[in-house]
C-alpha cells in the first residue's frame, strides 16, 4: 500500500487530469520491509520534577528545545531586532512523521484499506478484481503489482463519489474504532506529545500553527482539530476536485475522481500560498517531501526557524533517514547547515514520543 | 473592461487548461452603460446620539438590523437549542458589491488598467497591438472588441509572471495612490461602514469571518486585511497556478498564465469547502454569483443566516437588481424566502454607506 502513498506524492500538481504512470517498483520492495519492523513498546520514562514555567515539558534540554524558546522569545519580545508582528507569525508543519507516527505505513493507508474492505459488500466484483481482491484477501503484493492503475483505482474508490460530509463522517467513525497493527493504539493517539507543547507554545506566543501535508486535506481535518488544536481552515493536504451538486437534497459537495492538487515537495510552498497567502517564518518537517517548503520558509526576509524531526529512536520510535524510500530525509540533513534547519534528534530531545507514554 | 470580469467569472472552475470562448457583448453594453452612470456625492446623515451597546451603530432600526442581532444572540447563548459552537462560527461574504463599491467597474478592472499603463514602457509592440492599444488610448470599447481572447491577454500580462510577492508589493503601491473616478477616493476608502461594524460584531462573538470572492486571490490580500481585519488565509478567491520556481534569489512562487480556479457561482461552495472546510452557518452576498453559497449555507442543518445586500440607493450609492449584467440579483430576490434570506436595502437599511461618509 505504499506505493500508493508515494505515487499520490509524486504526481505533478499540473497533471490535473492525465495521471502519469510511473515505475516505483524500488519503493514498494523499501516499504514492504519496512511494513516488516517490529514496533518495540514505549520506553517508561521516569516522573520527574515539573517545572511549570517550561513550556516544553516533554523536551530534554539541548540545542533544539534551546534554539526554539530563543526564537520565539526574541521573535515576540517588543523592541527586539527581531520582533515578527503577530500576522505574520505564520508557523507550518508537515503531518505524516512530523506531529503523528508514520510507519509502518502512512496511516491513511489503513483507513483506504478498512475501507476497500467495509464497502466490498455493495462490489461483489471486487472479490475477483484486482487490486481489491489482494487488499480483501491480505495479499497487499499481488494487490500492488497493478502498479499505479492499481493504486488509482483504490483511491479512488474509498475518496470520491461520496459527499464531503459524509466521508467527514466515515474518517471520524473510523478513527474511533481502528487501531495501529503494532501498538494496538488509535491513529490519532499516536501523536507526539513534544510536539503538542510545540504547537501550545506557538499559539501562546501568537504563531498560527498551519499543517502542510501530502495527506488528503478532508482525511486529516476530520480528527486534527481534535488532535491538534488545529481546524479545518489551517489544514492544507492534497485534494481533489469537487462539485456542488445540487441535486442532492441538502445541496452537497461530491468528491469527484480527479485530483485537484498534490501538496508534496515543489507543491508545498505552491499550497501554502494558495492557503496562507504569505510566507511562513517557522515551518516543521521530517522528509525531504518538506524540503521545498523549509527552503521556502528559511529564505524569506528576518528571523525564521526549519526544524527537521530525524526519526534516530529505533527503540521507541523508528529509526529511518538517508535510506531511498518513503519519507527520506537525506537533501535535508546535507543542507541543514547552509539552512540553519534544526535537526531535533527524536532520541536524545524527547523525553516522551507519544501523548499516551507515561 | 467589464466583459473580462465576467469572462474570468463564467469559466467553469473544472476548465483548468482549456478556456471555452463566450459570448458576452451584450454584457459588455450594459457594463459600459452602467460605467456612464454618474455618482453622486455622499449624503450627509444628521448626527445622532450613539448608544455605546449599539453594536450595528449604522444600521437603522428595522426587520434586517433585529434579524442579524437576533440570529447572533441566539446562536451565541449557552443552554439555547441553536447555539453553534465557536468552531462551527463561520462567516463567508462575497466582496465587491458587498463589503466594498463594485460600480460603475469591479474595482480589481481598474487596477488592471491601471498596470497594463505602467508596464506599457516595457511593451512598445503594445502601441499597435490590441488590446493594449486600445487600453493605452482609453478606448476600451476597440480594446474590447477582441472578445475574450484580449481579455484573457490582459489579465495574463497584468497578473502573471511575476512573483507574489512583487504582485503583492505592486497591488499595495497601487492602492495607495489608485483613486476611484467619481468618488476621487482610493479604493480601500470605498468599503461599506454598515459591514465593517458586521465584521466587527460577527468577531467579537465568535464567528470568523471570511471573504469567498470571484476577484483575484492575491489581489484581495494585498489589502483585505488593513481593511477589514480579515487576514490573507481567510480569503478565498480566483486565482492562477503557481510555480515554485528555485532559481530565483530567494526561491519564490511565480504566478503563472494559467487559470486554476475561479470562485463564483457554483465554485464558490467548491472554494469554501477547499479553503474552509466546513459549511459556513453566516453567509453574505449581493448577486447570483452568490446564490450557490448562500443555499450551501441556508440547507444546512441547524440554525443559519444568509443576507443580501441590496443595491436600492441611487442617491448614496448605485441602484442595481434585476437587470442582466454584472452583478445581478434575480434568482436570489426570487429565492428569498424560501430560504429565509435577509434582504438588507441599502437605502432605508443603512445610516451611512461608505466609511468616509460622516
Amino acid at each position: 500500500m505504499a506505493v500508493f502513498y508515494v505515487f499520490t506524492k509524486q504526481i505533478n500538481a499540473s497533471m490535473k487530469i492525465k495521471i502519469q504512470i510511473v515505475a516505483l517498483l524500488s519503493v514498494v520492495g523499501v516499504a514492504i520491509i519496512s511494513g516488516c519492523q517490529q514496533h518495540p513498546k514505549s520506553e517508561v520514562s521516569k516522573p520527574e520534577a515539573k517545572v511549570i514555567t517550561d513550556p516544553l515539558p516533554s523536551w530534554n534540554e539541548g540545542a533544539s528545545k534551546q534554539a526554539i524558546i530563543d526564537f520565539v522569545t526574541k521573535t515576540t519580545t517588543e523592541g527586539s531586532v527581531d520582533f515578527i508582528p503577530v500576522a505574520d507569525r505564520i508557523a507550518c508543519f508537515d503531518n505524516d512523521g512530523t506531529l503523528w507516527d508514520e510507519k509502518p505505513l502512512p496511516f491513511q493507508l489503513y483507513f483506504v484499506i478498512d475501507q476497500v474492505k467495509a464497502i466490498a459488500p455493495k462490489h461483489p466484483e471486487w472479490k475477483t478484481k484486482q487490486p481489491f481482491k489482494g487488499i480483501l484477501e491480505g495479499d497487499l503484493k499481488t494487490a500492488l503489482a497493478g502498479g499505479d492503475k492499481a493504486l488509482l483505482d483504490i483511491l479512488m474508490a474509498t475518496h470520491t463519489d461520496v459527499t464531503t460530509e459524509e466521508f467527514d463522517k466515515t474518517v471520524k467513525e473510523w478513527m474511533k474504532t481502528a487501531t495501529h497493527p503494532q501498538t494496538g493504539k488509535h491513529f490519532n493517539e499516536m501523536v507526539y506529545q513534544p510536539m503538542l507543547e510545540l504547537l501550545d507554545y506557538l499559539r501562546e506566543n501568537g504563531y498560527k500553527p498551519f499543517i502542510v501535508s501530502g495527506g488528503g486535506i478532508d482525511f486529516m481535518r476530520a480528527w486534527a482539530e481534535e488532535a491538534y488544536g488545529i481546524p479545518p481552515y489551517q489544514v492544507i493536504g492534497s485534494s481533489v476536485n469537487m462539485k456542488y451538486d445540487t441535486t442532492l437534497k441538502p445541496p452537497a459537495l461530491v468528491k469527484l475522481a480527479e485530483l485537484n492538487f498534490n501538496d508534496d515537495k515543489l507543491g508545498k510552498p505552491v499550497g501554502i500560498q494558495q492557503h496562507i497567502g504569505k510566507r511562513p517564518v517557522f515551518t516543521g518537517g521530517n522528509s525531504d517531501g518538506d524540503y521545498a517548503m523549509m527552503q521556502y520558509t528559511s529564505t524569506g526576509t528576518g528571523p525564521r526557524f526549519g526544524m527537521f524531526v530525524h526519526h534516530t529512536d529505533s527503540v521507541r520510535e523508528y529509526r529511518y533517514d538517508r535510506e531511498p524510500g518513503l519519507a527520506r530525509l537525506n537533501k535535508g540533513l546535507d543542507d541543514a547547515q547552509k539552512y540553519n534547519w534544526v535537526i531535533v534528534d527524536m532520541k536524545t530531545d524527547w523525553k516522551k514520543v507519544y501523548k499516551f507514554d507515561k
